[in-house]
C-alpha cells in the first residue's frame, strides 16, 4: 500500500475513534495484547530475518536494541495492558464556564486526530506508540526504520488483528510499507492528514523533521543535561547525584553530560568526583583540569550529548555564571542544582528555562513512569503544547463545547 | 536599531521578567497606561502623519482602522488597566505530585520567553499585545505594518517610558524599525531568540508565517464557520442565530460563512431566511437555489471566508452529510448546530473537529471576552498548545520543578 493510501485510510478511521467509550478502547487494548502474545512465533521469525539481513552491519548495542525474545514480547503485551489500566484522558471537562447569558462552555479534552510516529530500530516502539495513541483516541501511522521493518510489520499485524477482533477499524493502527526517505517526507508534508508528527530517535531524524515538516512536530529527546554543584552543596549528596545522573544509564537523554562546580568547593569536590567516577572520562575547562587531570575540553565538549561515560566539567565563579552557562548550552531538557542554600535554589529554579529543573535530585527522573504518568511517548524539549514527559494527556487537545437555547451576541 | 540588535536586547531582558512578582508587573502596567495617555498629543501627531502618507491609498474601512482619536487612546489605556486587573497566570502550580521516594514535583506555569507579534495596520494592537505579553511574563517584539508604523512607534515609546518609570527594562517591549519583508523573515527565522511568533492579520500574512517560520507559530484567525440547521431545529431560533452569526459583524472571523440546512425543513426554513436576511447575498447549491433565488454557488464559494454580507447555502440529507461537508470545508474555528434533538447534538459536538462547537448558540461568541477570559491575543485555529481564544494563560508554558534531598534513580 502506498503512503498516500495509508494517509487516506487514517482519515477514514478517525471518526470511529473519536466517539469511542473508554470500555471499548480498553477491551480493544486487551485484545491487542492477546494477539501480540499469540503472534510471538511470527514476530520472532520476522525479527530473526531483520537481524540476519542488517545485524552484521550493526554494533552490538544496536543489535541488542533490535533483538526480540519471548520475554520481550510478553513485556510489550504487558505494556499495552498497563496502558489499558490508565485513566482515559479523552472527554474530561477541563473547565466549565457558565456565562451570564445562560450559555455553558465546557473546555473538553479530545483526541488530536492522526498522529504519525517516525522511529528507528526499536521494534517495541511499534506497540508502545500504538497503545498510547489508541488509548488517547488517536489514529496512528507508524514508520519504522528499515532495519526493524519486518519485526514492526509482524507486531502491527498482530495489533490490527486485535482491533478487528474487538470490532474496530484495523486502520486505527497502520505501518508505512515504504522505508525510504520518501515516505518520511510524505508524512512530514501531509498537511490535512497528519495532525501531529513525533520523531523518536537520534538528532539526525529529529532535525530532519524540524527542518522539513509542514505538519506540527513535537521535538523530543536531545538532552545536554547540567548539574550545578553549588558552594553550599552537601558534597556527599552531590557525589551521589552526579554519579547517578552520569553513570546509571549513560545512553539515555536524561543522563547528565555537564557538571558545573562552584569555585569555592572545587578543590574539595573534584578530586572526590574523580575518585568516585573511575570509569568516566572528564573533559575539563582549564580550571577543573588541575583537579581532575582529565582531557582538556575541546570546542564542542560543552555542546555535545555524549551518551557515554564522558562528563564535561567547568568551574564557575557563582550561581550566576552557572545560569549563564546553562542558558547558552542547554537543550532545555533537565538541569539540577545541588545546594543547601534556599536562595540559590530559588534563583536556579526560576532562571533555568528547561522542561525539568531539579533541586538536590538526579536528572535521571525525567521520565513518564518516574513522574507517575504511567507511560510516555517521549520527552518534549520544546515549550509549546507539551514540555517534558509526554503521557496520554499530552496526546490530546481540547475543544470548547458551548450549549445554549438560542443565545445571540448583542 | 537593526532587527538582530532588537533580538539580542530581548534575550537580555527576559531574565528580569521571568522573576517578577505580580505586584511589580501590575505597577508597571499602570505606569504604561499613564504614559500612554500622557503621550496622546505625540501619538495623534504620528497617527496624522501615517494617515497623510498612506491614507489616500486606503479604503475608508482601512483608514478607519488606522485612525486614532483621544477617545481611542483612552480606550487603549483602559485596556492595559484591565489586563493589570486580571489574575497573573505565571507561577501557578498546575499539578503537584509527591512520589514514593519523597521528591515533590510541581508542574509550574511559566512565561514562554520572547513572543513576537507581526500585525498590520491597527495601531491599538501595539498596546494590547504588549500588555498581554508583559502580564504573562513574556518579552515582546512587535512588528507593525508600515502604514501604522509611526503611530506604533509613538505608542511603543510611551509604553517603554512607563516600564522605565517602574524600574524595569524598556526592552521588555520593542518595536521593529524595519517594516520591509526582510524584518518579518528575520523574526520567522530567529531560532533561539523568538520562542513564539503570532501573526495577526489576513490570510496572506498568516500563510507566509506558516510556510516560512522556523520558530514556533500559532495559527490564528481564518474562520469559515458553519451553521447546520437540523430537521429538529426550532426554526425561529435558527433564524435568529443565522442572522446574528452572519450579519452582526460580517468582517470578523467568528461570523458564519456557510449555512447547511436539512432537506426536511428546507422548504419551511429557507424562504423565511431569505425574508429575514434581506441585505445578504446567497450563494446557493442547486437544491437551495429553488427556495432562495440567490446566486448559484461557484466552485470556491464553500471554501471562502467572505467577511461580507454573503452566505453560502447547501441543503443536506442528514446530520451525517452536514458533518462530512464540515470536515471537508471547515477551517477548524467555530461551527454550530441548531436542533432540539439531543442525539444529533451529541453526534455533532463529538464529530466536529473545531476549536468551538455550539449547540443552539451563535458562532459569534468565540472570543476571549465572551468566554470570560478578559482579553485575547487572537483565536487559535490549530490544535497544539492553544485552541480557540488565547488569553493570558495561553501565553504561558510550564516547567516541572522537582525538589528533594538527594534522590537518585535505582
Amino acid at each position: 500500500m502506498t503512503t498516500q493510501e495509508i494517509l487516506k485510510n487514517a482519515a477514514a478511521a478517525r471518526r470511529a475513534l473519536a466517539g469511542l467509550q473508554t470500555d471499548d478502547k480498553n477491551r480493544a487494548l486487551l485484545a491487542m495484547a492477546e494477539h501480540l502474545e499469540k503472534a510471538a512465533p511470527a514476530i520472532l521469525a520476522a525479527n530473526a530475518e531483520d537481524l540476519k539481513i542488517f545485524g552484521s552491519s550493526m554494533t552490538v548495542v544496536m543489535q541488542d536494541r533490535l533483538r526480540l525474545t519471548e520475554q520481550r514480547i510478553r513485556e510489550m503485551a504487558q505494556g499495552i495492558r498497563d496502558v489499558a489500566a490508565l485513566p482515559d484522558p479523552v472527554g474530561a471537562v477541563l473547565e466549565r464556564i457558565e456565562r451570564p447569558n445562560g450559555m455553558v462552555i465546557e473546555k473538553t479534552a479530545v483526541a488530536i486526530g492522526v498522529v504519525a510516529i517516525i522511529y528507528e530500530s526499536r521494534p517495541n516502539v511499534t506497540s508502545d506508540a500504538a497503545a498510547l495513541a489508541f488509548k488517547s483516541g488517536n489514529v496512528c501511522i507508524l514508520r519504522s526504520g528499515k532495519e526493524a521493518w519486518r519485526s514492526a510489520k509482524a507486531i502491527a499485524d498482530a495489533l490490527r488483528q486485535g482491533l478487528v477482533g474487538a470490532g474496530l477499524p484495523a486502520d486505527s493502527v497502520q505501518l508505512i510499507e515504504d522505508t525510504s526517505r520518501q515516505s518520511a517526507r510524505e508524512l512530514m508534508e501531509a498537511v490535512g492528514f497528519v495532525d501531529l508528527l513525533i520523531p523518536r530517535g537520534g538528532p539526525g531524524l529529529i532535525n530532519a523533521c524540524l527542518e522539513g515538516a509542514k505538519v506540527p512536530v513535537i521535538q523530543t529527546g536531545t538532552g545536554i543535561c547540567h548539574i550545578y554543584v553549588d558552594a553550599y552543596a552537601d558534597l556527599e549528596m552531590a557525589l551521589n547525584i552526579v554519579e547517578n545522573a552520569k553513570t546509571s544509564r549513560p545512553s539515555v537523554c536524561n543522563a547528565a553530560e555537564v557538571c558545573l562546580v562552584h569555585r569555592e568547593i572545587a578543590e574539595a569536590f573534584l578530586p572526590r568526583l574523580k575518585e568516585r567516577l573511575k570509569q568516566v572520562e572528564f573533559r575539563c575547562d582549564p580550571e577543573s583540569l588541575a583537579y581532575l587531570q582529565g582531557t582538556p575540553a575541546g570546542e564542542r565538549d560543552f555542546d555535545t550529548e555524549f551518551l557515554d561515560y564522558i562528563l564535561a566539567v567547568r568551574v564557575v565563579a557563582d550561581v550566576e555564571e552557572a545560569l549563564e552557562h546553562i542558558a547558552a548550552h542547554s537543550t532545555g531538557h533537565s538541569e539540577a542544582i545541588v545546594t543547601e542554600n534556599r536562595e540559590n535554589a530559588a534563583l536556579f529554579t526560576t532562571a533555568v528555562d528547561s522542561a525539568a529543573v531539579y533541586v538536590n535530585v538526579s536528572t535521571r527522573f525525567t521520565d513518564g513512569g518516574q513522574f507517575g504518568l504511567g507511560c510516555e511517548m517521549g520527552i518534549s524539549t520544546q515549550k509549546l503544547h507539551a514540555r517534558g514527559p509526554m503521557g496520554l494527556r499530552e496526546l490530546t487537545t481540547y475543544k470548547y463545547i458551548v450549549r445554549g437555547n438560542g443565545q445571540i451576541r448583542g
